[in-house]
């Protein structure tokens, strides 16, 4: 109870902060109009007293959106469980397409077989695959069971399709005639499904075999005469998109030609349903996150407001990783015990070129990823890339080279140190570019995630060359000279 | 000359290596239908032997936004131009709103005032805008004296909202019908405007004031009979934004309310303007690159095939500023010069320590840098996220202290060097957790972008902290045991 009252108090001395702040309150979206929803804040501290009345009165205002946000926000899978439960089973549905994937899990694990196949009516196609995905086998077979047989048809088809593929995306829900019909005839039909496709952006066009030879957006509907055919109104150059092309790929076509739903079709050109652009919108931010988490060395299904107990086991492998490679720089050290005996200070010096070479290898590493990601790197500029990253390791390695070497002279008045120092830097800048760029361009091309070529691999190298050059060449100093 | 062959020779062997591949050629988007474009690399090769009329054929097939792609893997500003100078104005005006900021300047410098103005007419006001505010005050000044009157107004007043808002990337395109319209004289304005503003998606409904009242997606002008009234048959629950929101925060509540174009309006709830899920699209993946870049020590500014010049330009400051940081860790390594001097191979061990204390510090930035981004740590739940970090590195500090505590004894047969190594790990892990969570919270509270607490300054902290805590421990040890 004092936890609560404390937590209560943080609550509102927050809320004062928040006026303050640019962070857009669920209340600020619109400015006037109908009566406000009431705040986040209040609900949770609503929720977590066990107010039932005022929150089930709350959350009835609320967007779906926001009640996801609600129940990601609360603590207690009871809690979730119980606030979830106040609501009727379309909202109860959608909600559940929208909760992060820690608050699915702890909310299917709360509902009867029975209980989630009547949520899954409510989805659509898409939404209904991901849920069912998520789930264990078993019960994926359970729940679906409890569907009626056309979704069940439905949705065992697109559970085929892998996840990140434009058919792992895809929802069967969408608008196609037939290439004679005539205007008012498909807007007849567009009437008469309104209710089962609610968001149309465009009606495709499909010849007798079903095979897809146009696209007719809505606004076309409007400008063109009742008795136009829509072969004749419809755009030809339609986009569209094979069942197996992978969801960024996807996600880079939306961007590129700036689409709003994307029709996906078969090897035949056959149409097999449509992806839009919301969806894409997810996509292009699990991308991103994907590509961040694997840089840093973490694993993508981490979530900012997981257990802790879960993020060490996700964490733990990729430090133990480290550990291991940070141990074999180590051991690069201590082949040179008896230099660092000799020059003490030498344990200096070797840090700073490991450290140089790490911070230059991450930043060619993050711009070549992060460039093949947005399709800025086609293959044909492999070459002009790495030419490039050599150049700049060059350039940057021969000005911070002599930096560091006139600082260490002048620090300990000791010519060789600054000369092998300079050396040893320019040397891993070089190593740097080489490794930060070779590696995730050479992974792109075997057809592997260039970002798993990730900052713990590539400070890995850049430290061990970084110590093996430093001590190495002051080595060689030390006998010959 | 010989150049120009290896590279045809190069592209001709990539070309074979794609038709494996996954990526998807220009042709693959329509796998039927008309007949298909030249490919890319066909264009660069005849762009870059001077085929023109070759060129010019070939690009009058392609979708503007191939043509931009095309633009961007040019090398040589001229041959851009060139290239550029065979599109029609309509054409070349969408081309110039769809290239990188790189090939944008080259094109822009090359163009004559007048002629920019032309190619601006033609573009959507946002664009427009963005154009403009690339150039110098001088230079866009200049251009806007070329273009009419309205336009000029129109930009002029967009100009004045910061970049990064959503005045900065609002259009002043939308279609706006006052609450007492029926339905059949909506569409025919609808109708009369259609070339002037292609992409409608919804009809925003303002009351006598110029207040937003509601909004109608183009789907219920489909459903509802021509004499309603829009008032009776709009969305009241309307979405909108202020014009002084944060653009990531409308990026923000696209992907939450799955929206496809939002009203913005003033302080008044007047409608100023509409933002589209094609410029959120770009918004997102500038957000996401940003982030990325920052976290790396990066300037959001580079691009991957900027010159090598450019690049050194933008980096070298991030790098030097690491020589900083890391000169500073280099004199706590110093300061313990005896110690070393006594145990050489504590300087081996010490690079463990603080290589861990990276490692775990820069998961706990990207965690909290990426889950601010995109919203899912809202305020109220900092303290929630702090605990979680630290109860996170206590665990893994405890699993790889030991782990590396077993491991250094095995080694040396020394029970201090294992102690020291364990206890020293846990602790770096500690201050790891604390600086990678802390920092990029605060600079949060105090409204300064998270990310900039980029890798550069954690690993610093983590190198001087991992180097102190080692080495201050084995001397403390060898003093007094």
């Amino acid at each position: 109870m004092i936890e609560r009252c404390w937590t209560r108090f943080l609550f509102e001395a927050i809320r004062r902060m928040e006026a303050q702040t640019t962070y857009p309150p669920v209340a600020a979206a619109s400015p006037q109009g109908p009566p406000q929803p009431p705040s986040l804040e209040h609900l949770v501290i609503q929720a977590e007293l066990g107010q039932d009345e005022m929150v089930r009165t709350g959350i009835a205002a609320l967007h779906p959106a926001d009640t996801a946000e609600l129940l990601n926000v609360l603590e207690e899978p009871e809690v979730k469980f119980k606030v979830f439960g106040f609501l009727a089973a379309p909202q109860a549905a959608e909600v559940l397409s929208l909760v992060s994937a820690h608050t699915q899990d702890d909310l299917v694990e709360r509902l009867s077989d029975d209980g989630l196949g009547d949520l899954i009516e409510y989805l659509d196609s898409d939404d209904a695959t991901d849920l069912l995905a998520s789930l264990s086998a078993r019960r994926a077979k359970a729940v679906l069971d409890e569907v009626p047989q056309d979704l069940s048809d439905e949705v065992t088809q697109l559970l085929r399709y892998p996840e990140d593929t434009a058919g792992g995306i895809m929802q069967v829900e969408y608008m196609a005639v037939s290439q004679g019909t005539r205007i008012d005839q498909a807007t007849e039909m567009i009437r008469s499904r309104s209710d089962e496709i609610p968001d149309i952006h465009s009606v495709f066009i499909v010849n007798n075999t079903n095979r897809l030879v146009g696209v007719l957006p809505l606004r076309k509907f409007i400008l063109a005469r009742p008795a136009d055919l829509v072969e004749t109104v419809m755009d030809q150059q339609v986009i569209s998109v094979r069942a197996d092309l992978d969801q960024e790929q996807v996600a880079q076509m939306f961007k590129k030609y700036d689409l709003i739903s994307l029709p996906v079709v078969d090897s035949e050109g056959c149409l097999l349903g449509r992806i839009t652009v919301d969806d894409v919108v997810d996509v292009m931010e699990e991308e991103a996150t994907e590509d961040i988490y694997k840089l840093a060395g973490l694993d993508e299904e981490e979530e900012v407001l997981d257990s802790p107990w879960q993020s060490i086991r996700l964490r733990l492998p990729w430090l133990a990783l480290n550990l291991i490679t940070t141990t074999l720089s180590a051991l690069v050290i201590a082949f040179f015990e008896g230099t660092i005996q000799q020059i003490a200070i030498a344990a200096a010096f070797m840090t700073i070129v490991a450290a140089q070479g790490g911070n230059a290898g991450v930043q060619t590493l993050t711009v070549i990823v992060r460039g093949i990601a947005l399709g800025e790197v086609p293959l044909t500029q492999t070459k002009r890339v790495l030419v490039k990253e050599l150049t700049i390791a060059l350039g940057n390695g021969l000005a911070l080279g002599a930096a560091a070497g006139v600082v260490a002279y002048l620090w300990k008045g000791d010519a060789t140190l600054g000369i092998v120092l300079a050396l040893a830097l320019l040397a891993n800048l070089i190593i740097a570019a080489f490794v930060g760029s070779v590696v995730p361009l050479t992974l792109r091309r075997v057809g592997v995630d260039p970002a798993v070529a990730s900052n713990v691999f590539v400070t890995a190298c850049t430290d061990i060359f970084g110590f093996l050059s430093f001590l190495g060449i002051l080595t060689l100093f030390l006998q010959f000279i």
